[in-house]
This record gives C-alpha cells, structure tokens and sequence, in this order.
C-alpha cells in the first residue's frame, strides 16, 4: 500500500534525478554520505512519520494541550514520537560533525523531514523548533553555549522554541519592549511578556531552551536595539544537570483553528513568580553581541520560513493523495456523455472537474515541493546567496497560499465527507491555515521581497533569479518542441515582470510601487513555481512512463490554468494602482 | 456601537435606494405592506440576531450535539433562539397570509433573515429548513397535509428537513435506493437510509417534518423515477395532536469542521426499531403526484441555493465588519514611509495591504449581498424565470467562494489572533467551508449553469443576462463620465463571454466544452458581480457623503483588481482546453 503522506518516488525524482544532490557527496562537507546514507534518512523519517507521528495526528487534534495553573498535558504520543525521532539521531541532520550532527545535506534533511511533517505537523513543530534552535547556537553560541544548551538538545533532553513576538507589537519587531538588564557576572536579567511562542511549555522534555530578543536598556531605538538571550526554562548547572526554576513562567494557551496539538503560549519573564539565585528577572545570557540579536535570529528566521514552507507543502501533499484515493475508490455519477442510469456509477476520477482538483492540487504540490528543495539546495551549495536572499518569501508564501488551495480542493473531492472530521482533509486545511500567518505574514513576506530583496545590491538578487531562469530557458531550447515553447512562455512572463518591476521603482513613488506588495509577491512566485515546473519538465525530457507523463502534464496544466493569472496582476502593478492608497478609512 | 453583524445603512442603501423594493407594496399581495413593515421586520430580525442567535454562536461551536443513542442534546440557547424566533411569527414570513404567513417580499425577508444568519449560521439552519420545507408544502401540499404539517410549522410546534442524499448516490441523486412501497389507505412505507440530513433529530420541536425522496417500485429508472414523501418523526392526529413514533431513527451525526451546532445526521427509515401502526417501514404520505418528486424538490432547492448564497453572505459580512473593526483599533507598525521607530504605530487600517485585504472583502462581500437581493427581488417581481433560472448557480456559488475568501481575509487581517478561537473569524471561515459543498457543490452548480441554464430554452436565459446587463450599460451610458469608462469594460467582457460561449457549443465537442464547467462558472460570476458592482456605482450616483464614496471606492477595486481574472479564464475556454480530459489515472 502506497503512503498517503508523501510520495517517495517524487522525492527520488526531485532529489535524485533533478537536482542531483548525490553530487554533493563530492563536496568536503558532505564526503561521509553516498546515496545509501541518504537514501537511508528518507526510509527512516517516513518509518518514524508513519509509526509515531501520523497515528495521534487526529488524536492531539481533538486533545489539545490543557493548563491546570502548574502543568501542561499532552497526549502521551507526543513524546513518545519526540523521544523516537530524538533517539533516531536526527535533531542534529544537518549540524556538524564535531556537535555530534550527521552533516546532512539541507536537500536531504529537508525532504527527510517533509516525512514527518506531512504526518503531523503539529507535532513535527516541536522537533522544528528545536532544530532551528540548535542551528543558531551552533553558529552564534560560545562554546559553553553550545555544550550546555545545544548538546542536550541534539539528545533530546531539551527542547527549543524562538520568542520574538509581543502582544503589542505583532509584526512590527522595532516595537518590542522585554528589557535585559545586564548583571555583573555578565548574565542579564529579562522583564517582560512574550506571545505566540510554539512549543514553549510542555513536560516532553528535561528542560525548554527559550531563544528570546529583549531591548538592553540604553541601546538604539527600533531593531537596531534589540539583542538575543538564551533563557531556559530551568538553570542549568556547569555539568549539565537541570537546577533551579527560571522565571519564564507560563501566562495562558492559546487556542488555534489549526495545529492544536502544539502549545501556542503566552509567556512571561521576570513576573516574580521565581527568584533564581534570589533576584528578580528571568535569567538570560547574552547570544553574540549586543543588539545584533535582529540578525541572529532573522539567519533561523530564514531557516524557518523555509520551513514554514516546507511544512505548508507536506500538508498539501498529504491531502493531495489522500484526496487522490478517495477519488479513485469513490464511484458516483456517470460521465457526461453516458447519462443512462442503468448504466453503473463511475469513480469519480473519471469527471473532468474532479481531474481538474486533482491535477491542480498536483501542480501546486510538487511546484512548491520542487521550489522547497531547490532553495534547500541552494543551502548546500552555498555559492549564490543572492537567489537564496530572494527566493526564501516565496518559498515562505506561496505554499502558504497554494497548498492550503490544494487542501480546500482536497476537502471539495470528498464532498460531504471532506467537511467531516471522520476524514483528515479538513484537519490538514485548518492545520495549514496557520502558514500564511506565522514567521512573518503574507503582507510581510511581500515587503521582504519587494521593498528588500528586490531592490538589494542593485538588484543583484533579481538578476540572479533572471540568470538561473534564463539557463532553464535556454536549456529548454536546446530541446525545443513543448519544453521550448513553455520556455518561451515562462521567458515573456518573467521579462515583462522585470519591466514592471523597473516601471514600478522608476517612479520614485515607493507609496505606490509598495501598495500593491502582495499582489507582486503572488505573481512573482506563480513565475517561479512556473520555472519549477519548466525545470521538471526537462529533467522528466526523454523519459518515459506513467510518473513522466504525469509530471508533463501537470507542467502543462500549471502553464495553462495558472500562470496566466500573472498577466492581469502585471498590469495592474505597472499602472502603479492607487485604489487601496486613496481609500479612506471613514468610507469603509 | 455600530453592529459586527451587518451594515444596516448598506442593506436600506440596497433594498430602498436601489431595488426601490417600496414599489412593491403597490402590487396586490403585498398592498397590506408598507415602508414601515419592511424596516419593522429588518429591525425585529437584528434584535433577535443580537439577543438571541449572537451570543450562543461560539458557545454551539464548543459544544456541538451529542447522541447518547436514544437522544440528541443540544446546548438550551439553541432552543430560546428557535422559540423567539417562532413567537416573533417570522417563520412565515414569505408565506400567504391564508395560511397564516405574513406574506412579506422575498427580498425584505431575505435581508432580514441575513442578521439571523450572520449571528448563528448553524442555529439559523433549522429556521431555514423549516421555512424552505413549508415553503415546499404551501405550494405543493394538500390542505389535510398543510394542517397537519404545515401549520404546526410555521407556529413552530414542528420543524422541518429535507432528505435528499444518501451515502452511495452523493450529488447523484438518480442512483438513491430508498424504496416507498404503496399501502392500500393511499400511504406509503418507506425503507432506506438517508445522509447529510441536517437539523434531523433533535428536541427543539415537538415533531420534525421530514421530506424525503425515495423511488416507488416499478417507477422509471433514474431521477424521473424519484417521488417526494413527507416522513415525520412522530405520526401526527387528526387533531394535530402528536402520537406514534415513526420509524425514522437517527443513526448517527456528522462531526463538521464548522456549523457545529446544527445536527447532521444519517437517518434511517423503516429499519425496524419502530413499527408504527403495527406495520415494518417509516409511513410516508406522498406529496403531489409520483415520480414528480425531483420538480418538487427542485423548486425547494432553488430557494436553498439562494439561502445557501445568503448564508456565505451573511459570513462574509460579518468577518469582513469584524476584521475592520479589528484594523481600526490595533496598533501596529509605521507607514512605509515613515519608519522612525520613535513615532507611534498607527491603526493597521492604515497600511495599504490591510486596505486592500479589507477593500477586497467589502467589494466581495457588498457585490455578493446586491445579487442575493437581486434575485429575491426577481423572486417577487415574477415576471423573468429565466434571468432568475441563470442566475440561482451564481447567487449560490459565487458567495460560497468569494465570501470564504472574505473570511480568509478576515483572518488574515486580525493576523495571529484570527487564527484563534477567541476571535470569532475563524469560526466563521470554518462555517463557511461548508456553503460550496452543500446544496449541491461548486461543480455542480457549473453544470446546472452551463450544461443546463446556458442553453436552456434556446439560450433565453443567457438573453436575458444580456438584456439586463445591457440596460445597466446604457443606464451607465446616459450618465457618462466613470460610470460609462465601467460600463465600457462590463460590456466588452460580457460580450467576450458571448462569443466564448457561441465558440464553446458550436465546436460540438460537449465533453471539451463541459470539461472546464467551473472555470465557467467563475468568469460568469465575476462577470455578475461587476454588473451588481455597476448598478450600485449607478445608484450612487449624484449622492454624495462617506457612504457612497465608499461604494464608488469598492466598485473601482472590483473592476481594477477582481474583474481582469477573467481574461485568461476566458481565453482557456475558448481554446477548449483538453488538459483534464487527457490526463490519466495513472499518471497521477
């Protein structure tokens, strides 16, 4: 029986024949590995995803973490599935050797871990966490950071979260106001209130490891003053046992559409409630420098909106061929042409529009999965941090957007039956709903690309994107016939985007050209998901098979039913449309 | 404090300013009305709204219905709410006063049914079925029938279903099994199973009247062979008095994503539990003549679709007032322009993206509410079925999925907190999921308008569109200015479609031409919206004030950043594109 998580052979397609990444087993870093190892961490993930992460998915659904004023409950499953992927060695995929990492491929590791997160997202936001922490200790903490707070999170006896946000400032990072003030034994003591902080109050672990940004009294205004702090849950002694309670004490749950099954809290720091070393504050040690904490955490933000994305992918992917077998075993109504009803039902596969739902979910899924692995790719090679810079919102914010279409069609194939919490579509599209939300919003991912990436290095990030476009193209062309001239559409879309983009910042009216932000964003990422599937569709040139064939014609159905939507929104950004500027708030 | 539920002052703008609906009062049936009866009615249904429907809507969501195996249990809010709406003798509103309806326009009921709608959209589901239902029995019912079933109805003693589905036939209705098998006193038994039969058990009402299709054997093959019986719960006397238990068993409810706190259930008939009278099957009375049961139905499900529409509305409305509210108060960020990090955030309505997520729910969401009303007004008027016939698909599916996006925004908009339930959006965007699914899907209604509506009577139906978009034009014309340059562009996209349609069924290839069915549907239903979105600039016009300039503001967005959507669905139709039809099974 075929996985309804993900599918394995598009995985190998992607990874293997694609981009090739046993290639990067000649690379000094990655010299240990051979497809066998990779191949292995792929096995093992959908092994844990199916055996410990994908039974309680529905279960943490319906049981979401509880807060008795002290304690909070999870389902049992939770840790169970955390001590399996822990004790399988994985927490340290990509980190180095000497921490005790595996030195995996980003490619690899993050396809490893689609698994798990296409099982149970929820659950997978624990060990995601804890990762992206781990990573930044391992690149911005001091030695003793590193044995004291990363070593046991590579274990598994500590758990990480990252707490930025504020009830007061949302998106809006300048406006935080947690304070750190500096003790003379170099610690800091923290004061202040935390929100939306995943994973930060749980008993599955030892000890939570709270990545924090607080503002050191003194210090410049808006981001330009705000530092990281490591702030564990309990203090931990210089061998590495757990001691006395911090005072980073829970306030409240939130209660999610989505995701239920991991705690979203309220924290808070230096309330009072404890008094480590009798005094007040919660204590915290320095990451790095003061007040270049912004840049620290945006390299694990960075990491976690590629993650974010990834997780928004495995959601819709899961629903995708999970809506595929409904349709296949589903027999009802007849064809269009056949409307005899002595004649037996068909399945519904066989309705045009149901094809429709489905190959559309097919072209958003394995677009964005491709898109998610090029970027991790990208990490791998390291060598063009341009591309990466501009690609990472869309990475971010198309899945966000796209798969969770994908699970609204998955939940319209199964009618009725998708809407029930008997199947688990629905669950996946409220899970998914979070995406376009968390690690900076849809709204903030279009600024990022727009009023930063875009217009970085004088356009040195733009042009890269044209340059890896323009090599797919021309390759295309060295085959010509359909892939020619779907390069030749892909080549007109993108060329007419860069001549928008030269009108829309030749203006000089960046109130304009900023406006419509979003909708640059999304068509911006229909013609990188449209490269995408150009790039598939070479790799699949001169193959034969249902899988080829099937990769085509999704490229072709992304081509036709969606890459012209770009041509009204390019029309629109080029105008340099004023309707939402020139509303006025006393007219709505 | 203004209402979150819905805007009176767009609701007097659209029923008195532009459909005049105050002329109606001079047609005989509603002669006994006035101006006065009609705002009567509006502000009776948002008091009910605001005391009794609002406050239990989250509460119903919490605690959804449960069955204990004999007994279903609902919250009691739920009752008060059925009771008050029943003692406020609105249950009848749109019914003749002979029967003890209040004979009120479709149009001024639907409006003021929309705040019930917009409180509770699950609690508004029983009102809705029993209206829909008696509806059905006051025009196709005997008199013995509508003493006994109806009367009760509308007094609110009763309630109603309707119990069209089962679990293998789904949206086939020609495949249902259930059998009604003729009983020499002139009743009739039933046997079968029945799904997604919502408001079926419960203990609101003394009696639930169920009106269930099913086949009498020997009947024609197929839907021409289906009859329409009612099925009540409890045999009700001559007196009226309730007796016997049917054999009408709940076997078990549906658990939604949304609409939680209306039941939705598998019913059976005639499995054996009960065997009123002493006989085995659930007695059935047949309404009107044999194998007429889907034209009956048909005219009770007409007017669901409206309603369904009006619901997805009524969702939209509100999510999109609430998120405005929300943007109007919470602070955050600076204007891009002015990124000082020492001046104070500003209200979030400020920022252009937030705009354009809120200018994007008033122009779906006013354009959605202007067709639901259209078409109630064309339900009075009487006088053109076929403009009425074309455009029901649309006024159901267009608010299922632009008013979903309304509350996708919504969401988006409150950022994090919407994604929780202690806002109300998300609840309201889980509601909502529902509307393109029930009542019969998206798809669906794409091939009720284009394989049956669009051709229909030689294309009348499709005439009478153009008809009434083209007196909209000329209306726009004679005023010149804006309203003309609008006019200009609604035209030449209708007439696009026109061709395309011509182009479409002249190929002769029906399979191609029905095998993009939704993508149809979806240009016509933007194509609609931007007439209603005409007629409102229209009625607007010389007025001025924040109202209508907002309403001139909202049309603009809709033809800038709506209206140009349909250009490549267009060009995708007309072309035939084959891509769905060439997919296989296998290559998926």
């Amino acid at each position: 029986m075929k996985s309804t998580l993900l599918s394995r052979r598009d995985l190998d397609f992607l990874l293997f024949e694609w981009l090739r990444v046993d290639d990067l087993t000649q690379r000094p870093r990655f010299a240990e590995h051979s497809h066998d190892t990779f191949t292995g961490v792929l096995d093992l993930c959908e092994q844990l995803a199916e055996r410990y992460f994908a039974p309680h998915n529905k279960k943490s659904d319906a049981h979401e973490p509880t807060f008795d004023g002290q304690t909070v409950t999870l389902i049992p499953e939770v840790k169970e599935a955390w001590d399996a992927f822990a004790a399988a060695d994985l927490l340290g995929m990509e980190l180095d050797a000497a921490l005790g990492g595996a030195q995996l491929p980003a490619s690899v590791a993050q396809a490893a871990f689609a698994w798990i997160a296409a099982a149970n997202l929820a659950t997978s936001g624990y060990v995601m966490l804890t990762i992206a922490n781990a990573n930044l200790l391992a690149e911005f903490g001091t030695d003793e950071q590193i044995d004291r707070f990363l070593r046991p999170m590579l274990s598994g006896r500590f758990s990480g979260t990252m707490a930025l946000s504020e009830t007061q400032a949302g998106s809006s990072l300048a406006d935080i106001t947690t304070r750190a003030e500096p003790r003379d034994d170099g610690t800091y003591r923290l004061f202040g209130s935390k929100m939306w902080i995943s994973g930060a109050e749980h008993e599955i672990t030892e000890n939570i490891v709270n990545l924090v940004l607080a503002k050191i009294p003194g210090g410049p205004p808006g981001t330009k003053g705000i530092s990281l702090f490591i702030v564990p849950k309990y203090l931990v002694g210089a061998d590495g046992s757990v001691g006395e309670r911090n005072d980073v004490v829970l306030a409240g749950l939130n209660h999610k559409m989505g995701q239920r099954g991991i705690t979203n809290t309220v924290l808070n720091f230096g309330e009072g409630v404890f008094t480590p070393g009798g005094e007040p504050g919660a204590v915290g040690y320095l990451v790095g420098e003061p007040h270049r904490g912004i840049t620290y955490m945006f390299r694990m933000m960075n990491e976690a909106r590629l993650g974010v994305g990834m997780g928004a992918v495995a959601l819709g992917y899961t629903g995708y061929l999970k809506s595929l077998q409904y349709a296949r075993e589903r027999p009802q109504g007849r064809p269009v042409t056949a409307k005899d009803p002595a004649t037996p039902q068909v399945p519904i596969i066989e309705h045009a529009d149901v094809k429709r739902m489905l190959l559309a979910q097919k072209s958003y899924v394995e677009g964005a999965l491709a898109l998610a692995l090029y970027c991790a790719r990208l990490v791998d090679l390291g060598d063009n941090q341009d591309l990466l810079d501009i690609l990472t919102p869309v990475a971010k914010s198309w899945p966000s957007q796209w798969c969770l279409e994908a699970n609204n069609l998955a939940i319209q194939v199964h009618g009725g039956y998708g809407y029930t919490r008997e199947y688990d579509v629905e669950q996946h599209y409220r899970d998914n709903r979070l995406n376009p939300i968390h690690e900076g919003t849809h709204g903030i991912q279009s600024l990022d690309l727009l009023g930063r990436k875009v217009i970085q290095r004088e356009g040195a990030s733009l042009q890269a994107v044209g340059s890896a476009i323009g090599a797919t193209v021309a390759a295309a062309g060295d085959i010509g016939g359909e892939a020619a001239s779907l390069a030749a559409e892909l080549d007109a879309r993108w060329q007419r985007l860069v001549t928008v983009t030269t009108a829309m910042f030749s203006s000089g009216d960046i109130e304009a050209a900023m406006a419509n932000s979003v909708v640059y964003l999304e068509a911006f990422g229909h013609i990188v998901i449209a490269w995408m599937w150009l790039e598939q569709f070479l790799a699949a040139a001169g193959r034969t098979g249902d899988f080829y064939d099937g990769k085509r014609q999704a490229a072709r159905f992304f081509y036709r039913y969606e890459l012209p939507r770009v041509g009204p929104q390019l029309d629109l950004l080029e105008r340099l449309d004023r309707t939402t500027l020139e509303m006025r708030d006393a007219w709505f």
